[in-house]
């Protein structure tokens, strides 16, 4: 079956999550899965599951199920995650550090290749075996390094023009912890925003109108 | 207009973001704003915030716009903001460590009341004033201070026990950053996921698929 185009990002978003439990099956040396039990460990119905494969060229055999290792191989490959998209990391502070040292960007299609702050005492310091570099050395790193991706862990007020001049030279994809509205400024450029601040009052609402406080 | 009941999960997911805009206004001392800015700034149309806002009642006036300080008030209301639920943060790790420096729990409806690690380096340590307790002293905690909401920053395979012991304490809501499927797990527990995983996985699709990198 042919990989279809526009694919929706409902489908997209479903794919990390397929990825991480054929990974954990993986770890337990599973080999094969049935349909339905695949589907029911992942709280999806076996039809949703198979029309989200198909939009990628479908997998599976009707009565056999899915090989763990092929399957996981195949979305590895839909997500692009052999990438190694040059990424710079902007903001050293708690939320910088967690995710410089929390995250395994590496097998997830990005190369950390530089962390940035512009406080002294930050600089110089290492993070998960990475220094952090002065942010006034960002010009000559990025035409030296060619970054395609940036992670923004700084406040809202300083994103505006840090993105302007990661823009102008050429870095048109971030991953957005601010709350700074990049997708409205910069109409092409591809952002992933992560607002913790609005999970936490969406959950906030969610107890509010619930019977579990 | 009266509150509707069964207001979808993605009506709900825009309200912080209205919300931080209105902040955001506010402290730039804008007293007004028409529903046709208002949308323009945010990138929604007007009659999307319209029909929002209308499943709590309604705000504004046609041809007047919205008071940024009454319309933020209504807001922060229905969020529920204003409560103080006792919360719990578990594991005081990178992640854990980001997560209770720089989130503002008291002005998002929550108030974190104690921080736990098994880790003898970490127990005994200070986190934006709040001493990291033993994990082991857990129980009486509880027992003690009924917390209603959990935070959980610890790996996944960490995360089964101590969600059993959790909710068999009461605690049914949790802010999880693991990849442990609570809601499976507790049909009837309230879940906010936060998957920075899935999150990067998605940008490596969406880069991989565009003409961005």
């Amino acid at each position: 079956m042919p990989k279809r185009d526009n694919i929706s990002m409902s489908v997209i978003r479903r794919l990390p999550r397929y990825y991480r439990f054929l990974r954990l099956l993986q770890s337990k040396g599973v080999v094969r899965i049935s349909s339905t039990e695949l589907s029911s460990k992942l709280g999806l119905t076996a039809s949703q599951i198979r029309q989200d494969l198909n939009c990628f060229g479908g997998f599976g055999q009707q009565g056999y199920g899915y090989i763990v290792d092929q399957l996981c191989a195949e979305i590895a490959n839909i997500l692009g995650l052999s990438n190694c998209y040059k990424t710079i990391l902007v903001g050293a502070g708690n939320l910088g550090q967690a995710i410089a040292s929390h995250m395994s960007f590496e097998s997830e299609g990005f190369h950390l290749i530089g962390i940035f702050d512009n406080s002294p005492h930050k600089i110089g310091t290492i993070i998960n075996d990475h220094p952090v570099l002065d942010i006034a050395g960002l010009d000559e790193f990025c035409r030296k390094e060619k970054p395609v991706m940036a992670v923004l862990c700084i406040p809202r007020e300083s994103v505006g023009p840090l993105a302007e001049k990661l823009y102008t030279m050429g870095i048109k994809n971030f991953w957005n912890f601010s709350h700074y509205d990049l997708a409205m400024k910069y109409p092409d450029a591809l952002v992933e925003n992560v607002h913790l601040n609005d999970s936490l009052m969406t959950l906030c609402y969610r107890i509010s109108n619930s019977g579990t406080q």
